[in-house]
Order: structure tokens, then C-alpha cells, then sequence
């Protein structure tokens, strides 16, 4: 798995429950990390539901192979973010990937050791919901190559934050640090009268960081300018950089490469 | 198996995706049946992320065993919803089922076969994210007995849909019969000016209902009331009978009640 030793920074972004935004916070960290010059890889290790493709616009593309390894599908002209996924070795979109865990655990490790990431900042991994046979082999596989952490995503309600508490327990069990936690969808502004509502509930995610005493790295409000860009694979730090999210995502990047001591 | 040739019918909730909603719908249509005069039980196989027993506020309670098996823990005097869940076994609610696949589909088989459920009218699966261990283990183990099918959760976003239709591909890899599909979150209405907004989007679920030749069974629209009645327990049909979300859900239960042409 030598290819990994030239990443400088490995982050694992995770939640034990599915749908709070991992996927979003992978691509918006990874847009914003860019915006801010730096060199990014992507691995999606979400097998059987892979959405970094579709939103980073990169559906019908193919991975190519060079001496190396695999070359990553990169998103920009100058190859500065480049994404892995087995997005895009499926015949068609709609394409089940029905493994079990041994099959999925080989993929994952390939993917570890095979892909020419070539001198990346950041690799960003996301995963699936979840505990189980992707992050364990993920966290096996990182031993060793000294990772950032784990980020945690959230939503503010009980539930995904009970879920987030069990994903603590196995990142203590594992070993792996914990760069900090994001509360997304914290609260929604109404494009008609401006006024703001706390749909699924507020502010969870910043007392369970106090209360475990990890770094709470923001709030990332609901914003339809979100979801759509992520839909149509376009890049809203560009195309809506006053948007409430944006604002919100560029907070938590700039606490980011604040943790950064080692890069000028 | 035989605890499950008592059993009357078998819907078994799937969402590729996480976080769309797969067990406020497994609650709801629950409540919704029970509220009819069913007989329910209610089997939680998400096993990193069991989050049934929080939206029923069962979380302190413990599994007993009879002669019979193990019995389902009911939500209510009369004993007609009965839930099981690896949350009942866990020592706290923060503790992580760090676990490959082998030990994951060893629970559910158990589960399966050991559960006392005695004559429910139906028994709801409620799923985890994906189409993997758990879901292969749980088809499995239903063959031979007659299951009605899969209801499909999706909210309206593309991203969600694409993860559906990799659900429906494994529906008929599988040979589980589709009951039909819900659209969650579909619109938001602001509590403030009352216009509606589609926050993540519009109609995704419909469209791919009528590409795929699928049952609709209906769209439940954002309602923090809904929310909030599964972060505490309380059962939103008799707290809320007229909020939004509680009429769309009354609408897919009739639906499928009328589905039951077995039942008086």
C-alpha cells in the first residue's frame, strides 16, 4: 500500500446513521480544501451505495490504468481532485452491488493499495452508514499511515445523535482520532418569509461534542442551493458563494487547514 | 421457523440510501395498522444503527425469554406491537456492534427463527442502509415464507432515487416482490408563512414509480412534528391527528389494508 505514503492527510468522514450529509460534507470539504490550493483525493468506499459520482457530475466516466495502479477519475482539467468509486465500475447506474462482507472487505483494500493517488493534500474517504465490515477494513488498512481522524456528521435530532455516539465508541475502539464533529441540516431559513425553523431539531451535535469532549467544527444549515447543486454535479462554492451552506462549509474548512501544522 | 408460519404478512421496509426515513415509515405504518386493529411486530435488523427502540421510547427495556423463544418487547398494555431489536441487548445506549458479516447475519438468522411473535397480523422489517449482508440474510431466511414484499423508502433528491433504483435491481436479483414505494420529505411547509418549499427537491419518487412500473403508495411530506414525536416516543397519530405528515401516513396504511384481499 505504498501509494498512501505519499498522501499527507487522511480523513475518514463517518456516521452511524445514513442520510445526514457524509456524502455532502465529503464534496463540500473536498471543493473547499481545493478552493483553498490544495490537492484532493476522494475514495468513496460506500459499495453498495455510491453517490460521490453522481455528485461531482462524473456518472459515465471509466477508471483507467497506468503502470502505477489505477488513475482516479479526476473532476477538474488540472487534476487537482480526483475521485475513486465503484461507481464507476458498474455497467449501468442502477447496477446493485449484493455482496457480502468478504467481497466488499477485498474491494475496499484494493482500492487502498491500488489507486495512483499521486502526491495529494487530503485523501478523503467517505463511507457507508454505519459499523461494520467497510470501516473496520478501513481502519485496519490506515494503521500505519498516521490518518488525520475521522470527522463525525450529524443532524441535530436524538436519533442520528445516539447514532453518532455509538460511531465514537467504535472510533475509540479502533484507535482512529477524531478531527471533530459537523451538525448538518441545522435548521431551515424559508426562501418566502426568511423565518428560521429548526425542522429536525437543534443543536444536538454541539452538545454531544461538548459532552465527549470533541472539536465541534460547525452547523451547516438546510439549503435547497445545496441539494440541487449536488444533484446536477455542480460546484456551489462557485456557482452560490453567499449561500448560507457555503458559508457555513468554508467555516469548517478554514478550522481545517487550521489543524494543519505541518504544510506552510 | 416456524414462529414466522404465525405470522400473517411480512413487509420488509429497504432504502438503498440511509437517513430517507425507512424506520419512521417501519413506526408509522405500525401505528397506522395498529390504530386499524392489527397485530404488530416490528423486527429491527440494522444492527450498527438500531433506532427503533428510541422512536418508541423502549430504549431502557430488556428482551425475556420463554419457553417458546425470546419475547418481542411490546409498546403498548395490550401487547399488540411487539418490537425486537439488538438495542434491548446492549448494555448502554452508546455501545457499537464493531461486526464483519458472519456475526451480523448469525443475529438475524436468530432473530428470525427465535422470536415468540405469536399470530401478528403483520410483521415489519425495518432494514439498514444498503444491499448487503443484512438484506441477503433476511431474503433468505423469508423464502418459503410467502413475505408480501418490500415497501422502498425514498425522499425526492436524484441522489436518493439512484440509490433506489440499485434497491429495486436487488429487489429482483432477490425475487422479493415490491409492494410499493414512498416519497419521504417531499416539500416542507413553513410554520411561519405556511408556503411550501420542496427542500430536497420534487416528485423523484413518483417519476421513478411510474418508470419502473411500481406501486406509488404516497408522499409524506417534512413535518417537525414528526420528528419530534419519534426523538420522544409519542405516538403522532393520537398527539397530532392532523398534521401533514400523520395524513399522508393514514393514506398508505389504507392502501395497504386494501392490498389485503386474505383478511375480512
Amino acid at each position: 500500500m505504498n501509494h498512501l505514503s505519499s498522501v499527507k492527510h487522511v480523513i475518514v468522514i463517518l456516521s452511524g446513521k445514513g442520510g445526514v450529509g457524509k456524502s455532502t460534507m465529503a464534496v463540500q470539504i473536498a471543493l473547499g480544501l481545493h478552493a483553498a490550493g490544495k490537492k484532493i483525493g476522494i475514495l468513496d468506499v460506500d459499495l453498495c451505495g455510491p453517490s460521490i459520482p453522481k455528485m461531482f457530475n462524473l456518472e459515465s466516466r471509466d477508471i483507467h490504468q497506468c503502470n502505477e495502479g489505477w488513475l482516479p477519475v479526476y473532476v477538474d482539467k488540472d487534476q487537482r481532485i480526483g475521485v475513486m468509486s465503484i461507481g464507476f465500475l458498474l455497467g449501468s447506474a442502477d447496477d446493485a452491488v449484493v455482496w457480502r462482507g468478504p467481497k466488499k472487505n477485498a474491494m475496499i483494500k484494493q482500492f487502498l493499495s491500488d489507486v495512483y493517488w499521486q502526491d495529494v493534500d487530503y485523501l478523503i474517504i467517505d463511507t457507508p452508514p454505519g459499523t461494520s465490515d467497510e470501516h473496520i477494513t478501513v481502519m485496519e488498512s490506515l494503521r500505519g499511515y498516521n490518518p488525520d481522524g475521522a470527522i463525525l456528521v450529524t443532524t441535530p435530532q436524538a436519533v442520528a445523535v445516539g447514532d453518532v455516539r455509538r460511531e465514537l465508541t467504535f472510533c475509540r475502539k479502533t484507535g482512529i482520532p477524531v478531527v471533530g464533529l459537523v451538525e448538518n441540516m441545522s435548521g431551515y431559513v424559508c426562501p418566502h418569509c426568511a423565518e428560521c425553523t429548526n425542522i429536525f431539531s437543534k443543536g444536538g451535535g454541539q452538545a454531544l461534542a461538548e459532552q465527549t469532549d470533541i472539536s465541534f467544527l460547525g452547523s451547516i444549515p438546510i439549503d435547497s442551493n445545496l441539494t440541487l447543486s449536488l444533484d446536477t454535479g455542480v460546484n456551489i462554492l462557485e456557482a452560490n458563494p453567499r449561500s448560507p451552506a457555503v458559508r457555513a462549509i468554508n467555516h469548517i474548512v478554514k478550522k481545517l487547514i487550521a489543524l494543519d501544522k505541518d504544510l506552510p
